[in-house]
């Protein structure tokens, strides 16, 4: 299993010089280390030839643009070749992928799909991710809980709806009048590459801090600070573990260590042209696993549910409650947390903020 | 009709700082404008409280904070509402605006919708937008033009498709007895507020310069000016026009001209804590039209289409014809382009760059 790791911060404090350096250090301690991103700046900082393929640039780093454009490409192949193992007379064929423009929130999907596939591919002990490291990066992570919860949630309710319950049974046969093969929806949503196990995979995998994890980059300017904390809250709400905090050497003073407790600063000295190495022994290593508070934490006796939230306070979080969810609003995110067995219907209680964290007790 | 205004750069270039200065700027000229974006860094940059209700923040101008949750909630009510007017038994009713999680791709949704509906409520002169700024606001300004073309291509193929042709008759009586109204999928989908409609009124929105325009925003950094002039290339392929560039007055020396040739360069001074007078005196007027390139000019006598794509050459870029299409991609976006009348069917004779053209003859 590689770790996957990227790099939370305001644009222009140097999140993709610290991707590098991180890069560098981990490959000089004989890991072997994939860089990638979409934004071509990647390359011109790195003064590397990037292309959409993986491929070496340094001892032990290989290197690549990803192109969403290529990705969606042969996303569409595939899908093409499904239809025809199902349909007898394909209808999707004569659209070729060549043609398919780029909609908002497919380079989402696009992205999180081809870091599945280079961790999959055993070829890497790291990925580092460059990507644009905002509330864009962090809707990206969230993919598998929030289209799990859209999945699950919906499926329920169109099970139970009129409208469905009337077509299927004049669907179904007909449907396999059509198809070359017996087909059921079941069949291909429960297959093991389906929707339902992708999503399930990508949760464990994100949530799981030696998989995949952050780190803030800020420098010392007050608004890039301010982004930064406001972004660790944003990574709990996905459930990603930020590890720490790295300062870039931009401006004057220090960061407000106080904004990110418990968590450790590391601050970079200036980089001078190709003179790596100062970044790299001021980075921290990334594989350690410190001592990052968990993002949730359920607590089925005490009839506790312990959400880290820090920079957030009790104005700024909105607490709903439907069925056996529970959903957290804060920051322009929410995130769905299906309780487990015994608080399942149970209504809340109380509420608070303790150290960073809300505590939903019941 | 407004004019919305939006600033492409690389990320800590002073983007805001520019989009406050530029409402300061026409509010002292008697333009009513208000100021809208999704990352609270404007607000704190502003020095100003914003929620998500516009309000006024200084003479002549509002601000507001756009949260997706909030839309995505309004926009659930909304879809609700227009669901149990059709089904006898809604189905969806039970499940609520405040649990749903945002996804990617939503964000742009959301907001384009939210740009669309000030612009349209007559209360301002000019919309700045203080966005990303990057590929993803290209991609949020991309969504009428290729959201159309998916619609078009796909309907026809769907049509065509023996699943669809099987499965309609009995689709039909058998919905019909479960909707609560004589109702057939044509009559919905070209209604004045759907979604064909909303698509087409974006597209000649975003494609007049009197209504929607760019500029870039860049320091002196080498970087920041190569992302700033890919930005401009990335732009034409969503048909935005770009007015001219903002220099900031970051780091040392000048923004090299012939990058941006034939545009203006406006140089910015520093900014000095409250002191907004000499940044607002140095932009330009973004209600003048200035000499900026069309994006697109099809000449059907010369039997030439013209692609205003600057900073990209004849490598970068392809082209793919299937039918009446013609499909141009370049630094990873694509644009499909309908061909008219007498064009359509013909194959390309040749395509060559010019002057930052790509002129392509049939």
């Amino acid at each position: 299993m590689a770790l996957v790791l990227t790099f939370l911060g305001k644009g222009g404090v140097g999140r993709t010089t610290v991707a590098i350096a991180a890069a560098k250090k981990l490959a000089q301690a004989g890991q072997r280390v994939l860089v990638l991103g979409q934004d071509p700046s990647l390359a011109w900082q790195w003064g590397a030839t990037l292309s959409e393929t993986a491929q070496g640039v340094e001892a032990n780093i290989d290197g690549l643009l990803l192109s969403s454009t290529h990705l969606l490409e042969r996303g569409w192949e595939k899908l093409k070749e499904v239809e025809a193992q199902y349909l007898r007379s394909p209808a999707l064929k004569n659209i070729y992928g060549e043609e398919l423009g780029v909609l908002p929130g497919m380079d989402e999907v696009l992205v999180l799909n081809a870091l599945r596939e280079y961790e999959l591919s055993g070829r890497y002990d790291v990925l580092i991710y460059d990507g644009p490291g905002n509330l864009s990066t962090l809707r990206m992570l969230g993919i598998p809980e929030i289209a799990s919860w859209y999945w699950r949630r919906f499926q329920k309710v169109l099970a139970d709806s009129e409208v469905v319950q009337t077509l299927s049974p004049f669907v179904q046969p007909v449907a396999s009048a059509v198809l070359s093969v017996n087909w059921s929806p079941d069949q291909m949503l429960n297959h093991p590459d389906g929707p339902q196990n992708l999503l399930q995979q990508g949760k464990t995998a994100i949530a799981d801090p030696s998989r995949f994890a952050a780190y803030l980059v800020t420098s010392t300017d007050t608004l890039a600070q301010k982004t930064a904390q406001s972004y660790w809250g944003g990574a709990q709400q996905v459930g990603i573990t930020v590890k720490g905090v790295i300062q870039t050497p931009l401006g004057n003073g220090s960061v407000d260590a106080s904004l990110f407790n418990p968590l450790t600063v590391a601050a970079l000295p200036t980089y001078s042209q190709g003179n790596w190495q100062p970044l790299m022994d001021a980075l921290p290593n990334p594989q350690a696993m410190g001592s990052a508070p968990r993002p949730l934490e359920i607590d089925v006796n005490a009839r506790q549910v312990k959400i880290f939230l820090p920079g957030f306070d009790k104005r700024q979080v909105k607490l709903t409650q439907s069925g056996p969810e529970l959903t957290i609003e804060a920051g322009d995110q929410r995130r769905n947390i299906d309780l487990p067995g015994n608080l399942r219907g149970k209504a809340v209680a109380g509420a608070k903020f303790q150290g960073g964290y809300l505590i939903v007790s019941f």
